[in-house]
């Protein structure tokens, strides 16, 4: 929609088709929207996708978005055009309501399991967003805790003894920390130490990440790290340059 | 088990029967350990409950938790004896499991509308505890806060025109938010202005309380505003009396 440029304040709301079709409200360097992005392409779903300025947001925005945040999927075939938000309650619903490609395990145990390990890895989130926004200054044992909370997932990989967390393909479980993985390979260009991943110790997170980047779905979306890095370079300075892609 | 004494630092781990039966982790005060209480009562599962010292932990605790928090469940009828933690978690992974008792809707979309709006209560949550823990000084601006927060659902109620948000029975939302709003019966107790919800603003949820008081899931963990500030008021000198129903 709009040629992928991200809709500031005063942009009017875009025209879309009636068509039925999903709307997507996302921010093309959000790693929450980042999910929904993946869960969308892994089930071929078709959806238009709205690029929103998070920072000048347009007016509209609350009207899908009670507290403006993206993603926030709207779903113009159900009655009242209601719209839904948090990243994996959005994953969760397409996973309901498309389970022709299921993401999450068919049983509730190993599903909840699954989902235990998606809430843990916000540990590896929170640490990560402080390195990405102020460098290892921000957090000075970061890089330690970084591995330290990468370590649960090289174990988990090591003992399910599959290529990915779900199996012989992804699942939800490797989409969800997909966004944030892709993200690790700015820390090569943000950090003066050009820090990378210890090769031995997380031999299986890095075969893990040779396949997800060839996976159709993660590609659809895929950023490099030295363009995440660019953008997150900018953004530290304040200049959030939203539409650099296009 | 251990007649509801909180198990501490140096505590044996409880010898418990073989019998499969689920053991839920918990703490009497806990508000997440609460929602675990709720859904196990509502669907009549069995469970023995084993109550932590969350100050002075069993060194055994994180066998079942790895962070160390309740509520923690332990599945002795699975493979490996494993455990869930999360509250969200153990709750959705009961009602897949034991669909007998629905406590979600059916339907996905207005489940994940339910589960937007239990996301949507954290922010109730985050002022409820600094007013709990701090008094009215410690946000100045919380009572006001909670009642914007609290609005929401009162709208919700009323839009819904049924008595509880689960329709003529609690459902999953319900017991999610009840911990809070039990809770919050204790601001009367706390505050020096005797806090309680205009009853005007916020007729719906006050009948929906009298009614959920009376709910037998509800009944079965339920402790008044007076004790709940006696707990609180303990707490607020760095004295857990984790034992005081005793």
């Amino acid at each position: 929609m709009n040629g992928g440029r991200h809709l500031a304040k005063g942009s009017p709301k875009p025209a879309l088709p009636d068509d039925g079709v999903f709307r997507l409200h996302s921010m093309r360097f959000c790693p929450y929207a980042h999910r929904a992005h993946l869960v969308l392409n892994a089930k071929n779903i078709p959806h238009h996708t709205i690029y929103i300025n998070l920072k000048e947001k347009p007016e509209w925005l609350t009207e899908f978005s009670p507290l403006g945040k993206v993603p926030a999927l709207q779903l113009p075939k159900e009655e009242g055009y209601p719209a839904l938000i948090e990243s994996l309650i959005i994953a969760e619903y397409l996973d309901e309501k498309y389970p022709e490609v299921p993401l999450f395990p068919i049983d509730p145990l190993k599903k909840a399991q699954d989902k235990i390990l998606i809430e843990r890895f916000n540990s590896v989130i929170s640490v990560m967003n402080k390195v990405f926004l102020g460098g290892s200054d921000a957090a000075p044992d970061a890089l330690t805790e970084i591995s330290k909370g990468l370590d649960i997932f090289e174990k988990e990989l090591s003992s399910r003894g599959t290529p990915y967390f779900g199996g012989d393909k992804p699942g939800m479980l490797d989409y969800m920390i997909w966004p944030w993985y892709e993200r690790s390979a700015m820390l090569k260009y943000l950090l003066p130490e050009k820090y990378e991943l210890d090769k031995e110790r997380f031999s299986k997170l890095i075969a893990w990440r040779d396949l997800m980047i060839n996976d159709p779905a993660v590609k659809g979306h895929y950023v490099d790290g030295e363009t995440h890095a660019k953008y997150m370079k900018a953004r530290r300075e304040n200049a959030h340059d939203y539409d650099m892609l296009l």
